[in-house]
């Protein structure tokens, strides 16, 4: 953990630091949510055996704007040829890079209880660049079990298991009155990432970034469009 | 259901329909989202009691943007009075009649393992303007068993049982090799309405709009600042 008394550009980097350059505070989460979407695309065209895409063909595939595609990658360097487009391997790697999942990500959860056992169990959290690793409870009729890949342990050992387990990434899948005791165990475990499940919010802590995941917001995207005739 | 032969403009518009002229195609879920985002925001805010708030105070509190705001807002009306800001009441009412979300919409969970189960269970599931009417399974062990609100029903009866229940929204939360059938029975049910969590991709189906949940892509997001030192 970097320490919070070293001057600002003398903190270690860490295993994790990469010296890009890019201030991950100028990205806004919806642009790297659309980087996540292309890489996704274009690991598809790559596993076609597709080698060279331009943003209008990647566009129209995806349903996706080529504008807003070639503005994103702009912020990050310059890819592509004009009139050729751009290398689909070379891209793959560089955005895979750029968003920091050319490594494994061990994921740690806390709360084992429908929600956690089904995340421990679902495919997207276990395969690719993510591993679910350790998973925590207070339930004493779940400590010692296996779930998916992992035994369940009890939640008063997240500060020693999650680091031990490589864990870089918490899901929070207790109780709203459970969350605020758990995400500090995971500040007392060095966690900096957390994607909260939890009805609950949480304080902000230096160094440690949140996402509340919001399923309403889906909801209400498709009342939006129920209300409407087609 | 609207028919299939009559001619456009002529549809039958149904309780569900707004004449308020918002073509939904032309807004963007982006924009929808962000909707959602004031509207709770907005809601906070009359809980508190205040009456009034500008675009900048609005902004400041939730970590928004107030440009942004004006012009997602302008798209539907005029409201606000320059240098007294938004009638706080006026302005949620508005929103929610906007997004559909001024009335009860019922969801029925096809797929009752973990995640249905603890989407049935999910507190922003059950109350505000949404609520679990209707949950299906294949698995006779599951089958009359009461999962919070609802019994669990054989997916064989969504056809008859979703429509009877009123459900307008349907949850897909089966194993993906189980979604293409039971993406057809809601169709045959006329669910205009799915919020897929299945990993696997439907079919567009006209008049059904299909939300595809990807919990990967939060995954990502926090991988994007792990990557890269505070």
């Amino acid at each position: 953990m970097p320490s919070s008394l070293s001057p600002p550009g003398s903190r270690p980097r860490g295993r994790a630091g990469r010296a890009d350059g890019i201030d991950p505070g100028a990205v806004s989460p919806l642009t790297v949510n659309r980087l996540s979407i292309y890489l996704r695309s274009l690991r598809q065209l790559r596993e076609q055996g597709i080698e060279k895409v331009s943003s209008q063909q990647l566009a129209r595939r995806f349903h996706l704007s080529s504008t807003q595609i070639r503005k994103d990658l702009a912020q990050f360097g310059e890819f592509g040829t004009r009139g050729v487009g751009y290398d689909v391997a070379d891209l793959v790697e560089h955005l895979a890079g750029l968003l920091g999942v050319d490594r494994v990500l061990r994921l740690a959860i806390v709360g084992m209880g429908n929600l956690g056992t089904a995340l421990a169990r679902f495919p997207a959290f276990n395969s690719g660049n993510f591993q679910v690793v350790a998973g925590f409870d207070n339930d004493p009729a779940k400590i010692g079990r296996r779930i998916g890949a992992v035994i369940v342990r009890p939640t008063s050992e997240i500060a020693t298991l999650a680091p031990e387990s490589g864990a870089a990434i918490a899901i929070l899948a207790v109780p709203a009155e459970a969350a605020a005791a758990a995400y500090e165990a995971l500040g007392r475990a060095g966690i900096r990432a957390v994607l909260n499940f939890a009805p609950a919010t949480l304080p902000p802590r230096p160094g440690c970034r949140v996402k509340n995941v919001d399923l309403r917001i889906h909801l209400e995207e498709l009342a939006f469009f129920l209300a409407r005739p087609e």
